[in-house]
């Protein structure tokens, strides 16, 4: 049986503006992911969700972004590869160092939105991201599924370790890749997420989109609690690790 | 006889405009100030001023700003002093953990523009320095002049080692502050320049306004390379420290 | 009796960053001054917060700031009058290029935060807000209170309109300046709010913190509903004013 | 013959930045395509460069980019068509109003970098620009070749104006597209430009790189005068044009 972690999203307000709910979040997961200023989170965010990882000891992890505030990091830029691990390098030594005055340290990088998704489809975008980790000498969040393999070897060329993390609340396909958000069902309900959770955590596998069982081996589960309900499912999935820990 | 390094803010380039001919400046300075994002020196441009240093053997000093790029961060900004320090401490992180994966270090914080000069009326905003070149373990460059013993004493307090530089081409008064810009005779020729060097590095002091001789010692001096007589000055200010040093 | 309008601060959300009520609010309120973009606004807010203010026959004011959105244009800048007036003349010509598409125009500028603030106290500040407005042709609006006088004399020496505005929540002294928030008592309760309302509508004073009634004529009052009580309130100041009128 | 006017863009400074020889190149032009803000020009920027229209009586257009201040707009970005309106709205707006206030008027919209040449490809973005100078009552500049037809039923649908552009410095290809600039000869020699701008001039033709003339009709020349050299080749082409309206 897997032992996986559960890692969110975190620091994602900006100067007044608010957003998610990290207090009651951050008791709750092993991994927080926190957003270093170019999609969001301002230097003061930042430090202040430092602290809130360090008072519940979760694991950080950089989370960086394309350089597009306005738009929250979820629009694909054409950045030349070198200049995307200069970003990339920047916004992760900001949190690094941040971290370092509170005596705790980062050790994964995690790409941001739409990053995140080039990631999988450009070599160039995720060996950028490679580079950067292994510079830094961090771990790198990728997704479990489909490339899988592809993405092991290169890392395994680089010295860079993975984490692989599956969605609780997003169908997979048989390819293991993620239904697409606009095809019916790509989004679970909550006792479906519930469902899937607990087959990744006790078979390491999800049902497809097909109906059939798919395996998927993840270290880590992404969840989501920004939203009362969405909190409530989060404090489900909690218990359900905990239990197959014991 | 004190041995002056000298010190001078590179990396000010953003994205495709260029300012200050760093190539040729380098290799005549000790120290050089690198900007971190916030008045100017994108991801791209510090990486580029960091391997610039690094192949000149040059001390490096972060150069934090206010948050004002389109203002150069020559603009005072009332800014609270704890989101002061994340401000400089996330600049500083970034430059500090960009170097570390060049395997060199940074040693110092400089503040930049309004910044600096709103650290010697403001003790608030001397005190965030104060503590953020503390967290970071990093020496503080400060000016030499008429409130070195009050930041003497602050820094001590704090456990921080001050840098006190001086000005080549600035007159100094009496009580041993800049003569304002505006004010007739305030920016010294170069031949003023070049005696106000000289007295600097051979006597550890300078002539005032009213034409007396005044005590400023400095263990770094502030000069500054972008343009053809300006480079030129450079060059045989440097000499003049060579000079002193055999 | 005076025919008080009331006018709101809205559009201040930013990408996916939500702030204030504004569906509820515009229905209220006469007047509402919409950010452009330095503070808060980016150019789709600000296209949706004036349809809305369209649909509700609502008077529109540009409410340029400081370019500081992480500080939320709360910070003063020392900006040099002529950068100032062309920032104020840039947010307002977008806001007003934009209201025309939609055949709608902007008929005053209201500075925002540390800008209106400052106008108070720094006249070159003021003189760069009465030139943006008078360039613009458009209104400014300006507290009621003690600075009336004289910028009803620099206003009328450049041929342009004041709007004199007076806050429903805010403690006045006998100065007829707003008792600043540190000190006791300096924000009303919803229960004096509401007295404080009635007597501007009716009687065009307030009284002060001395417990004196004074002179306050005022164009419009300022009001907030960014919390379920507040815009409660403002629904009893909306029915205060339609009272008035009856 | 046809009566080609010359286009260049400018306003591309930005703060202390410089870029671009405004003050020469701006008599020797008939339109300029003046930076709003996105991806160069700041708003001082924009009123000096307005001003400097408005003295050499050059037709104005707005210069919208993608909002890539550090990628100078150079890099595409995926933004939902509505985003992308909104943000050519803003930019329009912004300069369009600063002009009012000078009394001089914009003209014309000419996309920049990313965004123009995504325009080509891409027919939503096209889409957006075309909404945009209607909803604007302003012509869109667009290059002349390969896409001419299909533009010109998209703008005739929408009842908008186009100005077709020819690039005197680069060459074509015998389907009318530019010859990217990776190929070899791609960029044109001087000798070679004023040989193309010639043809243009007199025979609405080009020379491609298969060694035949085709045809392209356009009504302005895009030009460049950022370097000695290229601002002497503009002085050139120049002298040519106004030789044949003679």
């Amino acid at each position: 049986m897997t032992q996986l972690k559960l890692n969110c999203d975190l620091g994602e307000a900006y100067g007044v503006w608010h957003l998610g709910d990290d207090e009651p979040i951050m008791p709750l997961i092993d991994q927080a992911n926190i957003a270093c200023g170019f999609h969001a989170g301002d230097s003061s965010t930042m430090l202040k969700t430092l602290k809130l990882a360090r008072a519940n000891k979760v694991e950080i992890g950089a989370h960086p972004s394309y350089p597009d505030r306005v738009g929250f990091g979820r629009r694909s830029m054409r950045i030349a590869p070198e200049d995307l691990y200069n970003d990339v390098l920047y916004q992760t030594a900001a949190l690094t160092g941040m971290a370092a005055t509170l005596n705790i340290r980062v050790s994964y990088i995690k790409p941001h939105g739409a990053l995140y998704h080039d990631m999988l489809s450009q070599s160039v975008t995720f060996g950028a991201l490679l580079q950067a980790a292994k510079d830094c000498a961090l771990k790198l969040m990728v997704p479990a599924g489909a490339t899988t393999q592809f993405m092991q070897e290169q890392a395994a060329n680089e010295g860079v370790e993975l984490i692989f993390e599956a969605f609780a609340d997003r169908r997979y396909t048989k390819h293991k890749t993620l239904l697409p958000r606009a095809e019916p069902g790509a989004v679970l309900s909550k006792c479906e997420m519930l469902e899937q959770a607990r087959r990744l955590i006790t078979d390491s596998c999800v049902i497809s989109d097909c109906g059939t069982p798919i395996e998927l081996r993840a270290d880590t589960l992404c969840v989501h609690g920004d939203s009362p309900s969405a909190l409530a499912a989060l404090q489900e999935i909690r218990c359900l690790v905990n239990a197959c820990v014991d």
